[in-house]
């Protein structure tokens, strides 16, 4: 790791082992490997940026691996050159991910301008999301120009991938024995756009029935950008139909908000906001791992879980440890 | 504020005065005056946690006030002491508040076993949580033995009031134009019952479609414990209808809750969670006011948004600077 300079110009001249030779440093938890990962991070930040960041979310069983795989093959065929990624909170817990296996993909895992990586290993959310962050600067910087980052439709994932990208797909399928399975968890205020999948053959009237239900349901949601109403669509990726139509709708976003200067605006505010987390993060561990903190931590717990001590007298008790250095 | 113990006496006793001033001094930002509050609430706490705690919620216009009127005179009838508090979002825009205000609640507003509190003034929900929670626990002290904490449907404020309560109660209408409010807000997963009210009349028979309604969507839920089937229930509070099977359904829950062990481990959790809560907010104020990180982090801020430097490689240098002392 000592030469990260020669490092990043090979990433930058779009040579894959080196790629991955930058992903596997930016995954590493060694502290040496941190500090050389953030150097070679500055190194190539001027280089990115001129992506697009696709997020797309939606239930196991929803068809993303089949849209993906489409809408993929679609924009290699344009030119584009396009890196799938995955925030996978399942990876937290398996060590293996349910997202971003090229097995699911076999025909872009076979294309030379298409880069596929599973989710990273991580004992948090917060941790999976950094190096998925991390590695799409570094996928942009190799000149990989539409970044798709999938998670699954639980929790917490879709609002950590929505704050990294510039437009968030939520796929949905018709008549899942649950109409309202993108209302239900607060998920749809954060989409940019809702596409119905599968809506093909007897399950077609289904799926215009339930594209008209989110019609009705996002009119009472507070729009994003009064720039952009929130559509919902139709498609079977199966059989290769409104997918297209897709693409368009998304070069269509990108177009109004970057004249409206609402692109630049949100990309901005992603950035402070993650600058932001992360402080909070390693202000966190700073914290935890101070000897004074340490020393103290779980007798102040016991003694505010059994009611000894309140909240804020432990608090201010570990503050005060913390502060005497 | 010299004789804190004499105070802590006072409030004990259930003198409304001393509640008052001890509430005062809570609110109050003068930094002696947040050491005496923790003092005063140190010397407190053994005297609190007898009671239960009960969260409402529910959109503006779902009946709120003449539900808490009418369970709250019945309450008293039993013979019990019930403070009313509150915590209000639009309190920290306006200054004012919409909730907790006694005129709302005019026949309970005169009775001397009943404690009304609007929610207190503060920049932030957090702020103005942390005093609710505070005030909740001298409210515990002076004997009141339900404290109810009310809150509108909007938002964080609903999971802030559901994480300092035993019993979470959402409000809510049938056929308000839009069967999913509960659903959409993702705050069904936080309530411990669901309430129609305004079950009465013509309204009726769609107050009834929603309850099932709402009984199927809650059995698409995880539920919260394994002990306890969220339930749905009608209630007129205006004609005084269902408002007993209320009571009666919150003694159950804290009868289970106990018998299972899960009451006590709840509060624990919260204890601790708001400990937390408290230390990360403390510390990014130490954060913050630290002269090193001040002198940097708006040009460190500009340099993140403008893309000239890595989220990482900023919360690494801010933590460096906080670090030299």
């Amino acid at each position: 790791m000592t030469n990260i300079k020669k490092l990043a110009d090979d990433v930058r001249s779009g040579n894959i082992r080196s790629l991955a030779k930058a992903i596997t440093l930016i995954e590493s938890r060694s502290p040496d490997h941190t500090k050389a990962a953030a150097e070679l991070l500055d190194n190539l930040l001027p280089d990115t940026e001129n992506a697009i960041r696709i997020g797309i979310s939606g239930v196991p069983g929803v068809g993303k691996s089949t849209f993906i795989e489409v809408f993929g093959m679609k924009l290699l065929q344009q030119g584009h050159k396009i890196a799938i990624l995955a925030v996978d909170p399942s990876s937290q817990l398996s060590g293996g991910s349910i997202l971003g296996d090229k097995t699911r993909m076999e025909e872009l895992a076979r294309e030379k301008n298409a880069f596929i990586r599973p989710s990273p290993a991580g004992t948090t959310l917060g941790g999976v999301a950094r190096k998925t962050r991390e590695t799409m600067l570094l996928c942009e910087a190799a000149g990989y120009d539409i970044i798709i980052v999938e998670t699954v439709g639980v929790g917490q994932s879709e609002i950590t991938v929505a704050s990294m990208v510039d437009f968030f797909l939520l796929l949905q399928l018709a008549n899942a024995g649950d109409e309202l399975q993108g209302i239900k968890k607060g998920v749809m205020e954060i989409a940019d756009a809702i596409l119905i999948n599968k809506a093909e053959g007897d399950n077609r009237p289904r799926a215009e029935l339930a594209r008209q239900q989110y019609v009705n349901a996002l009119h009472l949601l507070t729009p994003k950008s009064y720039h952009w109403q929130v559509p919902a669509l139709l498609c079977s990726a199966l059989h290769n139909q409104g997918v297209d139509e897709v693409w368009q709708m998304i070069l269509d976003f990108v177009a109004t908000m970057k004249h409206h200067g609402e692109f630049v605006e949100k990309r901005r505010l992603q950035a402070t906001d993650w600058m932001w987390t992360l402080v909070m993060d390693d202000l966190k561990e700073l914290f935890l791992h101070d000897k004074n903190v340490a020393a103290m931590v779980d007798q102040i717990q016991t003694s505010v879980a059994t009611g000894i001590t309140t909240p804020s007298t432990a608090s201010r008790r570990l503050l005060e440890a913390f502060k005497r250095h």
